[in-house]
């Protein structure tokens, strides 16, 4: 296992661009009976007869006396299909006209979820992004949340109405359409849970809940039933699919609960909550792979004070998030420095570093098919022999860990694509996960 | 051909109904090369290789060193088919949903108008009715433009930049979204057309102009070369489908060219402009066919002042336009009174006829199947004989004339639905409108 000369962490700079800056939010006094925010993902509003199953859900909510609001995401595969067309059209399309186009998917969701409402005898009326106010920085396609005006939302809620809001999508401060990136839907919810003061925010899915480990790898993963916020925005952080960080940094910060649930049945599933002392009888909640990461290295950059701060910050401006940073001093008065990005960012980053390396000297050299695997849990804090328990679960798999990297309550180690997935169910096995925790 | 007791004219009714009520539009003065304003409907912007197309044509007129400002209509047919998901989800969608889902098809073509564009390598920026600040009064489905903020589009096109905006659409004074009914694209070029002081509205479609008759229906119809506002806002109210009265209006109002033609080639099409005196030598310059219409009686309703006054408010607030009111007044104190409208405002209108006749006593009865055929031209004022002249190619048919109903340039006769196309082409040959005009 490589040990770098001069390790140090930015991890900072990836929380300062994952944290939405959501201010001006006075919350709402709680009066009576409280209410309810539930999401229903693309997935539970893919046809007609499934938006129909969703408004039933909401009129439950409704008639046991809460108000309701419903942020909903684009039917089934619209996202998709949608940004196909636009390739048929430009094979690189503006990020704005690529926003104004996509934001039409949920668009078309919340008139229909409104109208099925309605047809079941209730009464519902539905908001854009742009309608409810719903303002965010100017970042298309990966947009933050600044602000919301709920004040059209209480009136209809408290008019009787059921308010649906489509999530995924704001404005800037023009008037332009933004979309929230991957999970803006989660990120929508868990803001309106926190404006309206909700007493919790339902996000219904396909799956049961939050699970040990992607029970596609992990068939031995089991559903947690109650995980920290903390935890919840590690394990998100490093792969689990069913709820993004800053989702949870929202959920968090405005101490609303978010229940991830199955919107094809009535059983329980995960509760997002805030930590409590007997969350920390457990080592490790859960563990999570990120695949298709690319390691990029820099060769012989100066080794001169503010050259890295120059680098990254150059990355965070292209809105990038950067991980598993390791820079190695050499003789020669150069370092070379190296980082992780996902795939996906590639194509944006590439013309970064070539700016960076025309300014400063040196080389980059680009690494495919690398994965992260992680544990998780708030009991590390206290338990002993965590590390040890991980690192040896991968040697006797005989993968190889080419970098570490930890919080207060994670471990993820930084493996080949090839071996992720079997170092994730060994790491399941050796922290217990196969079982069903001790009562 | 009978002829009514008491007959009067409520035309001043439909034409308050047809009427935008456009304020608050200080006009942009010239300066150097004039404003553009292309509008291409569905058809034209049906698939991704159509809307490359469109955008040549475009970039054209922006080469030639117009500023132009482009309107666009939903692709291809899908109005009806967001109009088909709604009704999967609901027999009678609430209208204001109705809208927020509709506007949708707008909104995608206009991102990827802007996105092929781009992609041959100019600049553009699209808008929704929103964005521009498309201020229509809060009548879903069918309601009026009031105002545009042209200060973004101006910036924009100042900026070097084609502006791509949404037709069909704007928001009320909530931020609702409205659509403007049919031809409601056509209205927003001509408003826009307006508002930036156009040297034309080029009204790009799948024919070739503004013929002298359906050439479906009549196959000796001509394409007619230059026409007068007045003369086209009649053939439109009377059923011409090219473009709507109230766009027509519209560019009387503010004195813009309209140019309808061909976005399949580059052939000249036809101008709508203000009346010139050699239009007055044709005494009849083109016809046009409504179908489907229903003719409403209500018997015995009592004969007071105001009782008209009662019936035709209601049915104008229900915004149902109605024509070829004739009232027949009876011996015993009341009155017969019968008026037509399409066959799509049946269902809008009959619960409001239910309403008065609960309020005012006597019965209604709805008579399917009426259709009305009329000629119009400017040059009616000057020459004598024309109402004889149709009204005996009528009679050489057989067809019998249920209604006349007339204005300065127009005559028309209701008659049967079976009975209609061969009065269409029984008129237009007794023109002599089968030939081109003598020049």
């Amino acid at each position: 296992m490589p040990r770098p000369a001069a390790e140090f962490s930015m991890r900072f700079l990836r929380f300062w661009l994952l944290l939405d800056k959501l201010t001006g939010l006075p919350r709402r006094e709680k009066t009576g009976m409280g209410i309810v925010v539930q999401k229903f993902g693309g997935t539970s509003v893919a046809t007609a007869e499934k938006i129909h199953f969703a408004s039933r859900k909401v009129i439950a909510a409704k008639a046991s006396g809460h108000q309701v609001v419903v942020v909903v995401s684009a039917m089934g595969h619209t996202t998709d299909e949608l940004i196909n067309l636009a390739r048929q059209v430009s094979p690189n399309p503006p990020k704005r006209e690529l926003d104004q186009l996509l934001a039409t998917g949920e668009q078309v969701t919340i008139a229909l979820i409104a109208m099925a409402i309605h047809a079941q005898g209730h009464d519902a009326i539905s908001f854009t992004g742009a309608q409810i106010g719903l303002i965010t920085d100017a970042v298309h396609s990966k947009a933050r949340i600044r602000e919301i005006d709920k004040r059209r939302i209480i009136a209809e809620l408290d008019a009787g109405k059921i308010v649906i809001v489509a999530g995924f999508q704001g404005i800037n401060e023009h008037g332009d359409i933004t979309t929230l990136g991957r999970g803006g839907s989660n990120a929508s919810l868990v803001a309106l849970g926190a404006v309206l003061n909700a007493e919790v925010c339902e996000n219904y899915t396909d799956v049961d809940g939050v699970y040990t480990a992607d029970p596609r790898i992990v068939p031995t993963a089991r559903k947690i039933d109650r995980i920290s916020y903390d935890e919840m925005m590690e394990l998100s952080s490093v792969g689990a699919g069913v709820l993004q960080t800053r989702a949870v940094e929202f959920a968090k910060k405005y101490n609303v609960p978010i229940h991830v649930r199955n919107s094809g049945h009535d059983r329980p599933g995960t509760w997002i909550v805030a930590e409590t002392s007997s969350m920390e009888n457990i080592a490790v909640s859960g563990c999570a792979l990120k695949k298709d990461l690319m390691r990029v290295s820099l060769k012989n950059v100066p080794d001169r004070p503010g050259i890295v701060a120059r680098i990254f910050t150059a990355i965070a401006q292209a809105n990038i998030v950067v991980d598993d940073i390791i820079q190695n001093v050499l003789d020669d008065g150069t370092a070379n420095i190296s980082f992780t990005v996902e795939h996906g960012d590639v194509a944006d980053l590439k013309p970064v570093m070539e700016q960076l390396l025309a300014e400063l000297g040196g080389a980059a050299a680009y690494e495919k098919d690398m994965a992260k695997v992680s544990v998780v849990g708030v009991g590390m804090k206290q338990a002993a022999g965590v590390a040890g328990t991980m690192f040896k679960a991968l040697a006797d798999q005989k993968i190889n860990i080419q970098n570490i990297s930890t919080s207060e309550i994670r471990i993820s180690c930084l493996v080949s694509r090839a071996d992720a997935e079997n170092a994730l169910r060994a790491v399941h096995t050796a922290f217990g996960l196969d079982q069903p925790p001790a009562a």
